[in-house]
C-alpha cells in the first residue's frame, strides 16, 4: 500500500477511535452540543450562548505548493476554517493562527503569510486575536493551524451533517471542479453570507448542511450517512466549471461551496437569498435506502459516491 | 549565528511585526479586549461574556522527546494551554486538537497521543470537542496544536500581563528550575486553581500575572516591559526544586509556576488560598526604574534577566 493510502486508512481508524471515545462527552459535558464528527464543535457557554468551534491545518506541499503567493496561503488558512463555520450557518468572530516553521524558512515570506491571515482575518470580520509560532528543522514542511471561535445562527440554531430526511432534496452551492487545478482553492470566498441567507429564509426547513473539501461525491456520501439517510445524486444535474473535467469533477475536492439537505420544495430559487450565489437542486433524499450516496449516471446508471474523493488527511496530490 | 539562535532573533522579529499590524485591532473590532502579546486573547461575545481563547503547539524533538509516554505527550500539550488559561486567571471550557503527523508514524503512539489529550480534557473539565488530522512526510516531526476557549474570572475578569506598578510585590507559585532535566515539563499541573483562588481572594490587587514557561528571568523582564515597569528579583528569595542546578534554574523554563505583581501587603501567605500550594514573594516593583527585571544576587550585583531563558520559538536543546 502505497504511503499516503496507508495513512488514509489509519487515520480512518483514528477518527473512528476518537468518535467512540468522545461518544459520551455530552453526557458528561452538558454544554458540549456537537462533538467530533461534524464540520464544527458547537458548545454553550457558562452564559448560555452557543457557539461554534473549528481548527484546520495547512501542510506545505499538500495544501498548496511551496511558492504560493505567501499572502494567499494565509488566506486560505483562514477560508478553509471559515467554510466550516459556514456549513454550520454560523458567523466567524475571532481566530488563532499557529504556525511551525523551518528554522531556515524565508522570513519576508513568513511575515507575509502571517500578513495574509491577519488581513483576511479583518476582512471577513473575524479577526486574529492570539497565535503561537514554533520552529523546525532547517528543510521541514510548514505547518499552520487556525483555529475559529463563531456564533450559531440566532434563530435557526447551528447548522449539522444530521437531519436530512427522506423526501428533502439535496441542493449545492456555485459550480464545483477544477479547484486545485485552475489555483480556484487558494482563492475560494467562504459562503458565510449564503449560509446566513439561506437559514434566515428556511430556518430548520435547512436541515442538514457541510462544505465541500474532499469532493462533491465523498462528502454527500459522508453527509447521508451521517443523516442515516440515502442520497441519490444526478450526476447530469451538478453544475460544473467550465474548466473543469467532467470526469474527475465529482472527486476533485477542494471547491469549499455548500452542500445541503432542504425540506421538500423548500429551494429558494436558482440563486442563494440575499446573493447572486448559484444555488442548484442535483438530488434527492431516498426513502428506505441504504445510508450512503448513489451518484445517477446520464445513462441510468447507479455508482457509489463513497470513493469519490480525498481523504481528510489528504491524498497523494496534495489536498 | 546558529540555526536556532537565528530563528529565535527572526522569531522576535515577527512578534513585533504581528504586534504592530494588529495594534488598532481593539479600534477595529471592539470585542477585542486584549489582543496578541499575552498569555490569552480576550474578547467579547455578541451576548457580552468574556471569553479567553489560547493556542500553543507541541512539536516532537522540541518540546518533548520523541520516545516520551504518548499519553503524556497529550497530556503536555493540553496543560500547556491550559497554564495560559491560568495565567489570566480563567477557567478553561472546551478546547480543540489539531495533529500533523508523518504518514509513517506508529499508529499505536498516534492514538495513545489523542487519548492522552482526550482524558486529560475530562479531568481538567475541557472536553476536547473537536480536532484536525493532517499527514506530513515519512519522518517528519510530529506537530500538536491545542486551542482552549476559557471562561474569565467572574467578578477579577482576564488578568494580564499589564498593570504592575511601582510598589507592588512580585511573587511566584511553587517552585523553580530543571523541568526539563527532570521531567516536571511532561507532569506539570496547570495551576488554575491556585490562579482562580488568587483573584477570588485579592481581586484587582491580583495586578498582573503570566506563566513561567521559557525561564523566569526572562519572563520576569517581559512582565515587567509589558506592564512598562522595574522588577528587582532577589535570586536568594526565588524557591527552587531540590534538584534544580541554582546556577541556571532562572533560566531552566517550562516551569509553568504563575509569577504575578500583587499590590502592597496583598500577598495571601505562604500558599495559594484554597490549595496547599507555595507562594513566595521573590521580589518588588520599582519607581522610577527602567522597565525590564534586574537580578539581585546574593552578593548585591545587579543583572539584567533578560536572557535568562529561552524564546518562544525553541531553543536548540529541546524547549
Amino acid at each position: 500500500m502505497a504511503p499516503a493510502l496507508l495513512f488514509r486508512v489509519r487515520e480512518s481508524a483514528l477518527l473512528d477511535h476518537i468518535a467512540a471515545v468522545t461518544a459520551d462527552l455530552s453526557a458528561a459535558f452538558p454544554g458540549v452540543l456537537i462533538g467530533p464528527g461534524d464540520d464544527c464543535a458547537g458548545v454553550r457557554t457558562p452564559g448560555g450562548e452557543v457557539l461554534l468551534l473549528k481548527v484546520d491545518q495547512l501542510v506545505e506541499g499538500r495544501h498548496y505548493v511551496a511558492d504560493a503567493p505567501p499572502e494567499l496561503i494565509g488566506r486560505k488558512a483562514l477560508a478553509r476554517a471559515l467554510s466550516d463555520i459556514a456549513a454550520a450557518a454560523g458567523r466567524p468572530l475571532y481566530a488563532l493562527a499557529a504556525a511551525a516553521i523551518a528554522v531556515d524558512a524565508e522570513q519576508s515570506r513568513v511575515r507575509a503569510i502571517f500578513d495574509g491571515v491577519h488581513e483576511w482575518g479583518r476582512r471577513w470580520s473575524c479577526p486574529v486575536v492570539g497565535g503561537d509560532i514554533a520552529g523546525l528543522g532547517a528543510g521541514a514542511a510548514a505547518v499552520l493551524s487556525i483555529s475559529v471561535v463563531g456564533a450559531a445562527h440566532p434563530t435557526r440554531g447551528p447548522v449539522t451533517r444530521r437531519g436530512a430526511r427522506p423526501g428533502d432534496e439535496v441542493w449545492v452551492t456555485g459550480r464545483i471542479g477544477g479547484s486545485f487545478r485552475w489555483g480556484r482553492h487558494m482563492t475560494f470566498e467562504p459562503r458565510l453570507r449564503e449560509a446566513t441567507g439561506l437559514a434566515d429564509a428556511l430556518g430548520t426547513r435547512l436541515r442538514a448542511m457541510m462544505d465541500v473539501s474532499d469532493g462533491l461525491g465523498i462528502d454527500a456520501d459522508r453527509l447521508a450517512r451521517r443523516s442515516g439517510v440515502g442520497f441519490e445524486i444526478e450526476r447530469a444535474l451538478v453544475p460544473l466549471h467550465l474548466d473543469a473535467d467532467p470526469a474527475s469533477a465529482l472527486a476533485d475536492g477542494e471547491d469549499h461551496e455548500l452542500l445541503m439537505a432542504l425540506a421538500p420544495g423548500a429551494g429558494p430559487g436558482a440563486t442563494c437569498p440575499g446573493t447572486g450565489t448559484a444555488l442548484t437542486r442535483i438530488g434527492r433524499v431516498i426513502e428506505g435506502a441504504e445510508a450512503g450516496c448513489v451518484i445517477i449516471e446520464p445513462d441510468g446508471t447507479r455508482t457509489s459516491a463513497a470513493g469519490m474523493g480525498w481523504d481528510h488527511a489528504g491524498g497523494a496530490d496534495g489536498r
